[in-house]
This record gives C-alpha cells, sequence and structure tokens, in this order.
C-alpha cells in the first residue's frame, strides 16, 4: 500500500479506517481523531481517518447530509495535516472526485456505486488510493472487476476491497466471509467494514437500523481468516450522532476491542 | 400518467416499456420501434420505446458502453418524432440528466443507483417522468422514500416504480410480487421488469447470464397481480446483442406473449 | 389424478386443497367442509378437504398440537364419507402413514420432511395419493428426486408437489414463480399453498406471523402462471384458530377470491 | 457438557467432533478415529469420534445410504471402546432413538429435522447429550425452543446446538456467525459445522458440491468469535468416499489445521 503518512506499516498488523460516519464538526472530528491516533499507535496499528465529507443516499430526504461539502473537506485535511495522519473520504459522482481528492488521500467508492466505471475512472484518475466497497448484491469473485476498472486508469494504484455484508431478505445483512480470500486472490488487501455490515436496511420508518453489541464478533472473524484491515464508524456518543448512529461503536469501546483484535492477528501471523 | 405521445391511454390496459438494451444504430432502432408500434396498436397498449445511449456498469471494462451519447440520444429522438412515440433512457450521474432530458421523454433511474438523491432530484428537475428502478437489495415499502425525493423537486410529477428482482445469494435474483401492491400503495403505478429480474449476476465470467424462457412466467405473473406496466428488452436476434443478448426476448415472441398478457389482463379488470 | 371421490374433474379447471390447519372439532370441521364444497361446486372446482391431525413441529413446546390423533383422523374420514370428498393430512414419521391412510385420501409430506427417503417411500406404500411440499430451502428443480423417490415405492402413484415460499433473510420467504414450470417439469400437477407462504418465521416470540392480505396477491399470480392446485387453509375466525391464525385466509373471504381466481384461469387456457 | 470417557476437557480448548460422513467399513473407522485421537491428544482437544449409520435424506435414491445400521452402530461402539472415545451419531425418526442410544454417547439431529418435537423428545427420553444442529431455514435465536424441547423431557441434560449454515440462495450457504453469540446465550455449547456448511446444495445433478479448500477460513472464524466446538467431517480420500466427498476434509489436512485453530483459541481465552 502506497498511502502517505501511513505509520505503523512495519509491524505486520492490520490497518484501521475509522472516524465518525459524516463530519459533523471540526472539534469532534479533532477529538476522534486524537484518541484513535493514541490508540492505533499505542497498538502498532497503521491508521487512516475517516469521514464523509457528504451523505448522498440517505433513505429519507429529511436526513442529515452534511455541513457544506467544502467545510467538512477543509476539516478532513485539517485532521490530516495536525495528526499526521492519511485520511479518507467517499464520492458519489465523477465530478467530485478531483475536487476530493485535493483534501484527502484515499478516495472511497460507496457500495451501492462499486459497478459505476465512470466513477471508479474517475477516482483512478486522480492518483489517489482508491477503496471500493463490495455491493450488498456482489460476490467477492466479481470485484475483480471493479478493481481492474482502477487499475486501467492508473496502472500501480493502491486500491482495497471493503465487504460490508450481503443482502440477506430486506432487513438484514450478512457477512460471508469466504469472500475475504475470494476478494484477496484478485491481489489487493480486503477490508472488513465491521459496522455497516451490521445494519438492517430496509425498515419502514426510512431509518436504518443496526447491531453495535456485535461488531466484535463480526471484527475477530474478519482478524482470524486474514483481513489486511478494519473499517470502524465510532462516535463519542452514538445515540446523539446526525448519521448511522444505530451501528457506530462507542468510541471508548474502541482501544478494548483493538486490543483483542491483535492478539489475535498475533495469533494468525 | 401525464406522458407526451403515449397512445391508447384510454384502454384500460396495461402499458410496455420496450426495446433493445442499448441502442446500437438507427437502423436497429427503427426495426424495431416499427415493429413493436404496430403490435401494441393492435393490442391497444399504451407504448413507450427504450433504449439505453450508454451502459455505465458493465460488469467488465471490454464490454460494450455504447455508440457515443449524443449520436445514441438523437436516434432516440429520431424514433419519437418518426413513429409519434415517447421514449425513455437511463441516466447514471446528475449531469446527464439536462441532456438526456432533451432527447427524450422519461428519464429512468437504474437499479444501483436508486437511492441516490443528487441523481433523482436531477431527474425530477428536468419536469420529465421519471421511472424508478427498485434496487436489487430494496424492499418495495422502502421505495416510497425514493418517489418523496422527486416529487419533493417536482411536485405533480409523473413517477413511476420498476421491480427487476432481489438478489437470491450471488448468482440468481428472485422476483417477490408481493412489491407490486407494495409499491402501488406509494401511489404511482407500478412496473415489471420481465427481462432483466431473470438476469444470472456475478457469473464468474463477468457476463450477466439470463433465462429467456421464463419472461411468460415473469410477466404473466405481474398482470395477474395488477401491475400497471411491463418492461421488456428485445431484439431481432439477442445472440448477436451488444449487451444483454443473455435475457433479452426475441423480438418475433412478443406478439405472442401479448395476446396471453392482454387476456389476463382482461380477467382482472 | 386418481383420487377418489374427488369432483368437477371434468371442468379444466385448477383444484383446491383447503381447510383449517388444525384439525380443532368436528363441528368446526363440518362447517368449512360444508362451505368450501358449496362454493367450489358452484365455480366447478375439484376440492380436497385439508386438516392436520397432528402438529409436530410447532416452534414452542406450549403450542396446540392436536385433540387426539384418531380422534381427529376419525373426523377428517367423517368429513369425506359425509361430504361424499376426498381428504388429505400430513404425516410426519414412516410409522404414520398407514394409520393415517386409513382414513385419508392424500397422504402430505412437510415441507421440512421432504428430502426424508423413509417417510416419502412410507406414504408411497401406503397407494394414497401424495402430497410432498418443497422445502423452503429446495430448489424446484429438485423436487424430481422427491417426486422419483415415491414413485419407485408405487409406480404410477398420483403425486404432486407443493410450493410454501423459500427462506428469504430469517423473518421472511419469497415465493418464487419459476419454480412453477421447474416443477411441472417433472411431470406432476404443482399447487401454490397461498398461506404457509406468507408466514414470516423466527419471530422472536416463538409464534410464526403471517400476511393474509397478501393471499390474493400469491393466489393470482399462481393461477396466472399455470398452477394445476391452490393450497390454502381458512377458519371462520382465525384469529382464535389454535394454530397459524396469523395467516390463514378468513373463511367469508373465500368465495370472492375464488370468483378472480376462476376468471384468471378461464384467461389463460 | 457431562459426556462419558471425553478426554482433555480441563484444557480449555474448544472440542471436536469429527469423523468419515458415513460409516462405511470398520478398518475406516479405526483409521479415522486412530489419526484423530492421535493429533487432537496431542493439541490437548476433546475429541468424540462421529459416524453417520444411516444417510436418510440423500438426494437421490441411488446414493449410499449405509451398510446396514446394526453393523454401523456396532463399529461406532467398537471405536468407543477401543479408543476410549466418546461416538456421535444421528437419527431421523423417534423410534431409532432408543436403538442408536445403546450404541453411542451423544445423539445428533439433522438439520432438516430440528423443529420435529417428537424426534428431539426421543433423543432426551435415552438421556444421552443431544447435538442439534441448526435447520439451514433457522434464525440462532430460534433455536432457543429446540433447546427446550429436549430439557422439557430431560431436565439438566447435555445439549449443544450446531450451525451448518444458512440457505443463501437455491446453490449456496452462508454462514452468519452472529448466530455463535445468540445462540450460546440459550445457555449450551456452540458448535460449528465447518465442512455441511460449505455444502452447494441443489445443484441440478442430484450430488450435493462443496468447497474444502475454504474449510479453514469457516473454522477460524469460529473460533475466534468464541465456538466452543468444532465439527468436521474427514476422510483419508475424500475423493472416494460413499457420501459428502465433494466437502470433507482430506485426513492429513487437519493436524496443520488444528494447530492453526489451538493458536487462536490460545488468543481469545
Amino acid at each position: 500500500m502506497n498511502i502517505p503518512k501511513l505509520k505503523n506499516t512495519d509491524k505486520n498488523n492490520f490497518f484501521l479506517m475509522a472516524g465518525s460516519c459524516a463530519i459533523e464538526s471540526r472539534d469532534l472530528a479533532f477529538e476522534i481523531a486524537e484518541k484513535i491516533k493514541g490508540i492505533t499507535d499505542q497498538f502498532g496499528i497503521p491508521y487512516i481517518f475517516k469521514g464523509s465529507y457528504r451523505k448522498a443516499n440517505r433513505t429519507k430526504l429529511d436526513s442529515f447530509t452534511g455541513i457544506g461539502d467544502i467545510r467538512a473537506l477543509e476539516i478532513l485535511q485539517e485532521v490530516g495535516n495536525h495528526f499526521d495522519l492519511p485520511t479518507v473520504t467517499d464520492i458519489h459522482e465523477s465530478i467530485e472526485a478531483e475536487m476530493a481528492a485535493k483534501y484527502v488521500d484515499v478516495l472511497q467508492i460507496p457500495a451501492f456505486l462499486c459497478r459505476q466505471t465512470d466513477l471508479l475512472a474517475a477516482a483512478a484518475k486522480t492518483g489517489k488510493a482508491v477503496n471500493i466497497k463490495k455491493g450488498q448484491f456482489m460476490a467477492g469473485v466479481s470485484m475483480k472487476f471493479a478493481v481492474e476498472k482502477v487499475l486501467h486508469e492508473h496502472p500501480g494504484a493502491t486500491v482495497f476491497l471493503t465487504d460490508r455484508g450481503n443482502s440477506f431478505g430486506y432487513g438484514d445483512l450478512v457477512v460471508d466471509y469466504r469472500n475475504i480470500p475470494e476478494m484477496q486472490a484478485h491481489g489487493v488487501p480486503v477490508v472488513m467494514d465491521c459496522t455497516h455490515s451490521l445494519q438492517r436496511p430496509n425498515q419502514g420508518s426510512g431509518v436504518t437500523g443496526g447491531q453495535p453489541q456485535l461488531i466484535e464478533t463480526i471484527a475477530k472473524a474478519a482478524i482470524a481468516v486474514g483481513a489486511e484491515g478494519l473499517f470502524i464508524e465510532t462516535h463519542p456518543n452514538p445515540s446523539v450522532a446526525k448519521s448511522d448512529g444505530a451501528n457506530m461503536l462507542q468510541l471508548d469501546k474502541l482501544e478494548g476491542l483493538l486490543e483483542k483484535l491483535v492478539k489475535i492477528r498475533q495469533a494468525i501471523v
């Protein structure tokens, strides 16, 4: 992986993409980044700060969508500079790629959009690393073609694939761990998204549900089968978060979780 | 439904959106439109000519994506004018909405993109009718929010919802007919996509499969339970089609199929 | 189909298996049989009276399991004799086949048990017609082997296959109408179970839920695609039924439903 | 767990149920038992020898079903006595429980039959430990009722629950690791069946497929999330096995696999 400012890359550990779902404020972003940087340095975990500058596919129209694109991107950049951390954000249309690339180090392709050729190409052209989330309707084997779409525009690009579960009936997702080795066969690091994979979609209310008590189960299994990275959304107080509050990890539980996961990692390498 | 040039609207019949998957050439588009116009006038079926001007989410990078956006859109417009038929095409990013709206009468939102607020809003702003395909990961009840996103930008818009099946394991889709009454409860006409709902996704080869021998089964059930419209991709020779050849209906089978469906329609109204 | 006492077989109509879930009392059985016999004679529908003499796979231990095996079987026999109707009941272990066969005309194999070779063989050996429910985990194509297991023991047996939906996540079932032509290809009549296919399994409470408002949708689609039979559980007052109350059809809605279905049937033959 | 002859129970390790699918011959049973006993003693793993005395739900009629019930049960008993090991076999109808209980230490309820109250009760009445496989159509939370059915007949019984995956479309199963903590909440040890959960059901050929290369993935995830036991079918030469050859683990790969799993176990306790 060729990602600027990434630390602890010599520790043979898994890496972590983590932060709040959306960038809600500069203060919150700094609080989260500082806390996680401290924990990950302690455990020797390479860390990428995550924050969405806009939520483009909320179920309902009146859901929170962001504090303003440029403002949120500036906060991401400030966090990266202040803590000397790489940052990641997600983009939704081709036109956003170049703009977002000025502020962050990794561009993320949302799961619903993982087959949109133009979007993958636009992300690739920026020269940034690209994290593609596997669609809830996709098999791991089929993600090979998404990786190829990026590498075609940017040979040698750093690409990773993130699993966030598959549709299991209407109101549930299931994580199929067979997809980890199957996606690793495409020659890229594989990440487990431990929070979105616990979402409960298609709730009649228009507010997606979650099961945060199972984050540890999802994460332990991922590390044990060899996932190179974890993606975890976290918030000091999920119940007041402006999006995805139902499935984020409470920030003060992160240290205890990572401690357990590092032990499993050491048992398999 | 407020769609220009739509005929046979006084027949209390289902309507039909049909054409080849992609616009492959002017000659082919005219051949298909002429044939279907003749058949639908005979049966009193309101008909909308369908053609994609670009294929934006092909699995593989080297798949056919179109003959050029403007050229394909011009052909759609010519077909509409020549045969006095409304036309529909799909768009993939917000920026395409205004352009496509100059040439066609109905804008279609692809299934993977049915939750992208910006795209729905951009389509709505054009003032055209909007056909939203239900995502393979969506319940019919949740499509209420997609309809609301369009109506928010364009109160009074003509919107319809099209079912094209739900993920059923990795390599298969299943049509859940409960979604027809559930989507009708959102106050819009509901369409069954009889060809894409028979796709076989996630084939290792990167070429989506199909089961055209079951199109009649899918269509009969839809009409019987009260679907207001059908969506059928058809081609004089599916085996040489440049996309979706595996699941399109052979054009010369359309008349026999519609004859059976009209009888079922008459039995339920 | 070779089933004693079956009427209206010359009407080219679909046939009906219907009754309450469990045999709750002689009075209730007679009330239901009389009502349905009247309706089906009016519409020219061959009718088989259904009732379970025992419920062997209730989720919870304290659920109602029956009024006593022999008492319930005697009521089934009385109904058959009194109204000159064939009857059907389900069996759960091989040892029950011979006993049940003394009282009823059709033996039914429950969906969970459709792969139990001994049970299929025991049913076949009685010489009675056998109705095999397709497991919630089975594809229509695989039911070929279940049919063969019966025909091996009893060449020339009357066998039919009944679809009651497939697992769709934990708490839901989905009916895949492709299974109707696929099971018909095994050379047997295919029945749609319109009530159990709307069950909501795996409810935390241990009481299976239902969606009776969708029975008409399930039934219309089945008839339109050519199902030879329908299976409907019905009760004068489902809310007080001793089992499956959540998904049975209210008895006084049966006539209106069948009237609509007969019209669809006439449109397809 | 109260199981006679079970060794290594003081090691805080996971336990193992393993053997060939069916009892094919005395020689094969002894070969497998000796090999696995050696490996498990080396790693401090409590070991239960597994063998089916009859295969009662083969897809096709002409598949191998066993060498004779009593002969196979005698071999199981001999293995238990000779190697001082507990043994487990599966039963399919109530009448088999008492017979099988004379020869083995643990009775296993097949997944398709996990809701059959009579069968669970018959197993419980023997006083033996009972291993209930979770149906492919069951949520972990619902298995609470199966446990209760056993405990009702035999208060204090040793019961464990084994996951073998859930239906995921027709031709595939998926293991949902959330079921492990959810079943542990019922107060019983939870086992992961690492071989049947990789079956490929509903193959048109009538022969269930498998993916043995993924056994390690399934097992590692199970141990990491805290499963108390593993179930693995293994054979010196799976390609000549008389049943389930497609998904059994090659016997000489067992030692390497267990070595890795023991390390993960040590990391989590």
